[in-house]
């Protein structure tokens, strides 16, 4: 069997059987979750990689290196949020055709420099390699600054919610490819929410504070994040499709199609979290990011995610979230 | 300007200069040693990060699947063993293309979790994309048991010493590609010294017990990696060469070229490091590894390796280590 046969998701349950039960006593979360994390002492030690692949996760002809470098690292810095946690140290796996300028490789790490300058990390190693495309794998700690976050603590009865709005970096891809005609303002601004996404990092640690327990960050598109918290949770979720926080801007660019890019476009980096709605009430009033209760989390249908229209009706769907091996594009969306 | 043209070691330091100075408190070493070090709490962590890039540094004719994973594990382990720490978690980036057997990426786990279990490491995350070759990219954490290792301590008057023989996963390479023929054992002797290292953790932290400050790994190559200790530590060296310690089967079955591979063949993954002579003679006593004096650093020439003949006449040697982007060759030797 091919890789391609069993699709990203299949082979990660297999490699995760391949490796086995974690053996070590300072262990906290292994396989599975946004982050690894164990214990240091009283502390909490966060781990997590992400890659970026030229070709399969960007093309140069659309994105600028500084911008490469920004979004390298941002990606990882959501996984560390999506846990309730802070950034702290990077490390960076480069592979590049010899071919490249070097003013190009500057302009990358000026890019991981400012984002991590915002989020008060340090790039403190990596390596350099001969490669036959641009990869850049980003390694990142952090560490938990209170209880985790984590995909299998979501329970039947809460209620579930994003930060911010949905689909806009797949839109944006789809502007930047297309280059279609929009005015300039608008191409930024879907532009700016596909390649300088903007991690969730006090976000997330409002969340902690107060006592949501489940989260993860929005990489591979609604549905497919949301069933991800489903099957660790070992519940199902039912979401109200005419709730969806869908910005005017996507609405007014992309008219029907916006529901699809909001429901299965990925790397928007926002939260989705689920908790009580008393939880859920207060964090609405106090953050700064816009809250939006999408759904509910329920005891049965372990695993599904069900869309609900106006009248509550089921609604059938096709696509869920990405899969490396198995979706067809280009990148992400 | 090229990165083939500016090289590997020039475009690190680019690096570092555009990452600028680090600013986080809890940071210990940065960019320029085998592994990050940090502070979380009253303990060190360790961070390194290293890839293997198919057509790069390794080819499918010549690996299997398992021996892959546990070289990947291998080399990051290394670095770790060269700070005087212990492993504890490592993180995947694996990069797939889409026709790759699903039965091979069960093969590369396993030889993963061999070595990690041998280590008391746990695989506990990580990711997986399309790619169009085979890139596997392993991010280690570790924990310093007492003062750390650094390529920046070595002191004028100190002996340079290393563990093990030099040359052999080179020489093995070699072997390997030229399909040369050999007896059997021999060919398993070398095969295993190439694509199964055996880090040195437990040489690392004996090292550490008996006061060495000064160390690295060797996987440029000794003249390479011994130019990373001088100049890190503003120092030069002076290397005896028929004090190599060159395995009988090396200078069996390459004669003359076993120099060359002791001396600029890389990935042999042994402990390079420098102490006063006394640790060094009680070192040999009791080290299971064989420990052999090479030469001797000295206060000036710094940032130069001298290579001197049984007359201490300095030997004009052309070689130095591997550099990524300026080396010619398809893998590392």
């Amino acid at each position: 069997m091919k890789v391609w046969e069993l699709g990203e998701f299949g082979l990660i349950e297999l490699i995760a059987e391949t490796v086995g039960k974690a053996k070590r006593h300072d262990l906290v979360v292994g396989i599975g979750d946004d982050t690894a994390a164990w214990r240091v002492d009283k502390s909490i030690q966060l781990g997590t990689t992400d890659i970026l692949i030229q070709n399969v996760h960007f093309t140069l002809d659309i994105a600028t290196w500084r911008e490469l470098g920004w979004k390298a690292l941002a990606v990882n810095i959501s996984d560390i949020a999506a846990m309730g946690g802070t950034p702290s140290f990077a490390m960076v796996s480069l592979g590049l055709p010899p071919e490249t300028e070097v003013d190009n490789v500057v302009e990358l790490y000026r890019g991981m420099k400012e984002i991590a300058s915002k989020f008060d990390v340090d790039i403190v190693g990596g390596n350099i390699s001969r490669a036959p495309v641009v990869i850049i794998d980003v390694s990142l700690i952090g560490k938990a600054s209170g209880p985790l976050l984590t995909r299998s603590a979501a329970a039947p009865g809460d209620q579930i919610a994003v930060t911010g709005y949905l689909g806009l970096s797949a839109a944006g891809l789809k502007i930047l490819k297309s280059k279609r005609k929009l005015d300039s303002k608008t191409i930024a601004f879907f532009r700016e929410a596909h390649l300088r996404p903007h991690p969730k990092v006090a976000e997330g640690q409002v969340l902690v504070q107060h006592g949501v327990k489940a989260a993860i960050d929005l990489s591979d598109g609604l549905l497919g994040d949301l069933t991800h918290i489903c099957k660790a949770s070992r519940v199902g979720a039912r979401v109200w499709m005419n709730k969806l926080p869908i910005h005017p801007l996507l609405k007014s660019a992309f008219k029907k199609e916006s529901l699809r890019l909001a429901l299965s476009g990925g790397e928007d980096y926002e939260l989705l979290f689920t908790a009580r709605s008393e939880i859920i009430a207060k964090l609405k009033d106090i953050m700064s990011s816009p809250v939006t209760v999408i759904g509910e989390i329920i005891g049965d249908e372990q695993g599904q995610v069900t869309l609900l229209d106006t009248q509550d009706k089921a609604v059938k769907w096709d696509e869920t979230g990405w899969d490396h091996f198995k979706s067809p594009g280009l990148t992400k969306q």
